[in-house]
Order: structure tokens, then sequence, then C-alpha cells
């Protein structure tokens, strides 16, 4: 299992008391991310409990030293892309750091309290400058349910098994979780009608996935090995990569999806590490039998081993009639980032292996990962057959797909027998109308 | 026609006399750059016969005052990210004035000679830092063309002439002019073997297109409309959208090209301004008979009247053996930008119909602008049918696609009876081997 060390370890607890049990931020996870205080200016901060800490602050109050110290003073600044590029060791020891200082018996807690906002009275931002947004579409099981509506005699193309397909995606359009998101307008085209014509989406849908920050970098023409990827990655979040389904359909060929999916992503707020996930690392699933075994490139014993990740991923709904009925959000489904049919390490070799260079804060989708049963569905096309059987709500309202005042929430939950459970916080956002 | 005024005056002269007559920069050009003279950092400048002239500099020097200092002072940083947010008011100001510094007759050319660098000894830097690169599909003659080798019973696909299709590039890996580019490896597939193997590109390819620069952007979940399109266009450049055809045949299905793209892109270090195209704006073409008319929202009589641009577009390769033989760079295609399918506002109005937000230092690809006959073909894809028929040149060699130690040369030329010719400066890069 990769490096497991005290900051993992489940009987630690912080003398801040929200942060024991919390369902996101225990003292196991403390995530990064850049945050404005009522009033203040945008500066980074880790996650505790129902609290940000104030980097800066805390550095100025001198609680780092060495390592600590130099990984605190570029995670400074209004966004983390210096304090990503630092690669694992100096965030490795500035974790270390932030777990002493905020466990019970810290000697420093009297210094660390002043730095400490609540986060209800903050504003999460975006927590890097992202240069290039790249997506993914390694779940297989959105990709064959999809497939299946757009090509029925192909769902699944014969590239899927041997390339980790991915595209370009729209860096500008990424927001923090609870900006609301404008129904897009659009050219579409009704299968037997003439022409196209342009208005509102009817068909918006969400994806659930997951976020990859990237870290270090690499030089334009050099490849990342397969061994090496893990070194670049900076932290995860989650994505809902917001897609209209009528516009995809009369868009996408030959070059991909344009304007169905670059109106707004919105992505979790907070950094969370691959330290704070090493207890949820687990062997890559078997490839079904028949499948192909990845080119060489593709191919590393450690990733094979510990290179996916069981974290529990939901997509849930809140509509109006739930809202005004005062019922909870509808659980739309319930997935697994184990249902990857490629690691991130072989994302990003696949990336590199051209030459391609990542940059520090850049960000990779992972693409919709769905379940293999129709609870798991990441995407509303999927759940509900392209709109054919509309989902029922407790208010008894009926979605075919999303409509205005409708929000949805995507959640990750990291639980391991002997660990502290960890999540990323909400990422949210609701439909407002097309103007 | 669009505004003309006394800085397009063909007889117009500068005191430097490498400028008049100058095949890109005379002084009816005046483009905008960055660069680093000997020694020095980066920069902004303005191109003007064999020299640049260093903004900062002659902004110290006391030479513009009121809209024009204005513009000067946000061209003298770094990067024209926030020279090209201004918009064209205060361009179209400093351009007057620069007109006038650099004009025979100039009270100030005993102020202005010491902010001048000899060209040849200075680097040319990106001139901005490129937050989204999308790359368009308006070259009509190439879509179908392309479309024939990869579709033969589709070329044109249903949405092309309904819709100006783009996609997402990769930011990262733009580069001025003058970088060498890499020959990437990757994934490919021969059509009869059973699976696909990982190696460097055998179908190395260029592709010839004009680059846009985006000005003002936009916010979130606002369209631009289509006749206040113009006003965002900070200016043009040429771009070389390098391409691995193997690469690109195996991947691109479902969600387009990415390995085969993202390798690398050329452009032209200058930025030549809306302003100093005046001259060559066109008519749209009429559409064929039996094309749609575009829908509302790509519809506007001031772009059709002057929307198109007459530029010529020349495509150049230099190989090893041209070299050594003293011969010179053979011709591979005479192009023009009034071969675009779409207008640039109809790009900008499509982009952002959907309210996806443009930024200031965005740029825009038009896709490859071939001609609509032999001479005139964009890729060597459509020179050569795919490999099918070589390249002869005069040194005896062949070529199918591109070779290790080639060299291709863009050049843009705007040329109209009564105004003085410009150019855009070369767009030229060699390939290297494969690591």
């Amino acid at each position: 299992m990769p490096q497991i060390d005290q900051t993992h370890d489940r009987t630690l607890r912080s003398w801040l008391p929200s942060a024991n049990g919390h369902q996101d931020f225990p003292i196991q996870n403390l995530p990064f991310g850049v945050f404005s205080p009522p009033g203040g200016t945008a500066r980074a901060g880790v996650a505790i409990g129902d609290a940000i800490l104030d980097l800066a602050a805390a550095l100025a109050s001198g609680l780092f030293e060495g390592d600590a110290r130099q990984a605190a003073e570029a995670a400074s600044g209004a966004t983390l892309n210096a304090f990503l590029a630092l690669g694992a060791e100096p965030r490795r020891r500035l974790r270390a750091r932030l777990s002493e200082l905020l466990a019970v018996g810290s000697a420093a807690q009297r210094e660390v309290e002043p730095c400490l906002h609540a986060a209800a009275d903050c504003t999460l931002h975006l927590p890097a400058s992202i240069g290039d947004y790249t997506d993914f579409y390694v779940g297989i099981h959105h990709a064959t349910n999809v497939g299946q509506q757009f090509r029925p005699d192909n769902p699944l193309l014969p590239n899927y098994k041997h390339v980790p397909i991915g595209y370009h995606g729209r860096a500008s359009s990424i927001c923090p979780s609870g900006t609301p998101v404008r129904r897009p307008s659009g050219q579409s085209k009704q299968p037997d009608a003439i022409g196209p014509g342009f208005g509102a989406t009817q068909r918006l849908d969400y994806e659930l996935e997951l976020g990859v920050w990237v870290g270090r970098g690499n030089a334009l023409g050099e490849a990342i090995p397969i061994a090496e990827a893990g070194a670049h990655v900076a932290g995860y979040c989650l994505l809902n990569d917001w897609s209209a389904r009528d516009i995809q359909a009369w868009e996408y060929q030959p070059l991909g999806p344009f304007l169905a999916k670059n109106f707004a992503s919105t992505i979790s707020a907070w950094v969370v590490t691959p330290e704070a996930l090493a207890p949820f690392r687990i062997a890559q699933p078997p490839r079904p039998g028949g499948d192909p075994a990845p080119l060489p490139y593709l191919m590393d014993l450690a990733d094979q081993r510990e290179g996916a990740l069981d974290l529990e991923l939901e997509v849930l709904l809140l509509t109006p009639g739930l809202r005004a009925k005062g019922l909870q959000a509808h659980r739309l489904g319930l997935s697994n980032a184990r249902h990857m049919y490629w690691t991130v390490a072989q994302m990003i070799a696949h990336h590199t292996c051209n030459g391609c260079n990542l940059r520090p804060g850049d960000l990779l989708g992972t693409g919709t990962i769905s379940g293999p049963d129709a609870t798991a569905c990441g995407s509303i096309l999927e759940a509900t057959l392209g709109g054919k059987n509309p989902i029922v709500l407790a208010s008894g309202e009926e979605r075919r797909f999303l409509q205005d005042g409708d929000e949805v929430i995507l959640r990750a939950r990291g639980r391991r027998e002997g660990f502290a459970p960890i999540g990323f916080g909400e990422c949210r956002a609701t439909i407002v109308p097309a103007s």
C-alpha cells in the first residue's frame, strides 16, 4: 500500500471539535484550496472540520520550518499553482506539520486558533489558474451506455480498450462549486427535421467525474513514463461536466464535443492530496477475459497493484419541488472510482506519450464514471435511457433531463476498514434559465 | 470598407530605410509582439522593417499621450494580454501615434531611434499567455478533401454547412515561430493489422491556418452577438497545426483529435491588427446554390459585406536536400483566406452562443484553409492524396509526409490595388527526430 504514516492514524483527533467525525474534512484529510474570508482577499487555506486554516497567516506566525515552510510559502499566494508544482515531498512535509498543529495536544494550538476562519463565512475559489483542461473517457460503463444511444450498432469503438481516449475541454468556463450554471442555447436538430434550429437546450445533463490536478509538469517533447506518472499528480476533486445532449448529437462529428460541454464545468474547490487518498488505493480490477493487454507504455506493475482508487462517487438532485416540500435530495446514482477502465497514471502516460507538455495547475477529468448497473449511472442520459424512462421523485416531479432550478450535487467518499473516512466537500450548482 | 485612415496611405514612408518596401513590416502594418533584445528580458514591441521598437522604452521617453499612452502602458509588460483586452479604440490611437513617430518627417525621430533593436538580434516570444485555444474547421475545401480520405462515402458531414465546427486544442504546446518540433510518437493501427502499435508517427503533416487573437472577452453566460464579434478581435497570426495522421485516424472517434495535434502548434509571433488588415477585407463569397442560409445568430449584413479577408496564404517546404544543394524552398501550396466558409465573426458568435466565455489572449484557429484546386492544398495529406502521390522536389527528394529535418514555412500577404502590401512575418519550424 502507498505510504501510510501517522497522519492517517484513525485515532488521531483534532482540538477543533468540528473536525472529529466530520464527513469530509477530519484531520486525516487536510485538503488545500483558495478562499476569501469576509471582506478579505483570496488566499490559500486548508479545510479542517467546519473551519479553514489561513496558510499565509500561519506562515506569518512562524508555524512552519524547513520543507514545510517552503511548501507553505509556495501555497500562500492567490492560486495554488506554485504549490502544486512542488511535487510530493514538500507537500508531505507540510501535511505532516499541519496534522501536528491541528492534533489534540498540539503545543501551538493558541497560535493556530487565530488563523482559523469559519468555512460558512468564506467564499471558495478555483484553487489554481487552470492552463489546460483535458477530459478523458475512462468510465467504460458510461462509454458503453452512451455509445448504445449515439451509435446503437457500435457502442464501444474498436480503439476504446487500447487508447485512454481523451479530448481537450475548455478551461475558461470551469467554476467552483456553488456558481450557478446558465442553461445554454445552441444549434440542434431533431432526427426527422429538415434543418437545425437554435434555442435553449432541452436535454441538459450532468456528468459525474473525478478531476485530477497536475502537479509537476513535463517539458514539451518529453514523455512522462507511466512509472513516474504518480509523481505528477498533486490532487483530486469532483467534476461535473455539464452536457447539452441535443447540441452534442448535432455538433460532435467529426471533431468531438464543443459547445455541448464548454458552457460550464463545476468542480469541488478543495484539492484532496494523493497523501490523503493513500489508504483508498487499490489494485486495478482485472480486465475482462478477451480484453487486450495495454501496450507497454501503459503498463506498470506498481500501477496495476495500487493504481486504482476505491472512492464512492454519488450524484444527487435537489429540485424546486423537493425543496418546497422540505424533502431530501434524490440520489441519482452511486458509483465508484474503481469503475475506471484506465488509471490516472495511464491517463498521464498516454497524454504525454507524444511529448505534449502538462503544466502545474492543469486539470484532467476522468470522464463520467458509471457503475455496471442502473443504480450507478453518472449521467441522466444513462439513468433515463436518453429521456425515455423518466425519473420519478418523492415530490411527484418527473425528470427526463434537468430543469431550471434543479441543483445537482456530487460527493466523493473514501471508506476503508481501519481508516478514518474522508470526503471531497461538495460539488454543487443550480441551473438558471437561458438568457 | 472598414475604417481606412492616414495610417493606410500607400505613399507613407518611414525614416527607417528597411521599412520602405519591406515585404512584411512596412509602416502600414505595425504589428505588436513580445521580444527579448540580446541579454534583455521579454518585453512588448512593434515590428518596423528590419527593426523592433521597444514600447516600454518609447513610453519611458514620453513619446505617447492620452489614449495612445494608456494603450502603450497596457502593452509594456512581458505579455500583451492587457493590451489585447483594450478593444479597438486605444489600439487605433496607439497605431496612429506609432505611424506618426516612424514616418518621414517625424519630429521625434531622434527620441525613437534609441528605442529600436535590430530584429535579427532579438528573440521573439509568444505575444500573449494563451488561456484557451480553439481550432475551427472553416476551410471547406480542406474539410471536403480530408473527409474524402477518412470517410469516402461521407466527406462533408450533414452539420458542416450549418455549424461552424470547432473543437478545443492544447494551449501549452503552442510555440512561436522557430521552435523545433519533435516528431511525436503514439498509437496507430494499420487498417489490416489486428491491434495497434506504438512508435514515431509515419504520417507527419502541417496545416496552413490563420490564427485569431481574442481581445476583449465576454462574461460567462453572455453570448457575443455577431454584430459585435469584430470588436472582440485583437489581431491575427499564422498557425501551423501540426498533425500526425496515423495517430489521428486511430484515436479520433468518438471525441475528436487529441494526441495527433497537441504535441505542437507553431504560430507567427506578430499580432497583425484588424486596423492593418482593413484594406484587405472583402465581402463573403456567395454560398454555392443549394447551400442553406446560416441561422439568424450567424447572419449579419455588415459581416456579409466585409467580413471576409483577402489574404494570400502560402506554405513552403525546405528539406535537407534542398538546403544542401542551395535550392529554394518548395511551394507546397498557395491558398487564400477568402476560402473560409465561415467568417471570423461567425466563429466568435458561434463559440459564445452557448455562453462560453472568451478571454483576452485566447487564440482561435480557422482550421486548414485550402483552395479549390491542387495547387492550393493546406496540408500534405491533401497534396499527396494521403501519401499516394508523392511530391517530387527539385533536389530529387520525394515527400509523401514530412521527414526529420524538413522545415515548413507559412507566409501570409495582403495585396490590394491602391494599398501597400503587408505580410505577417514567418511561421516556420523544423522537424527533429522522435526521442
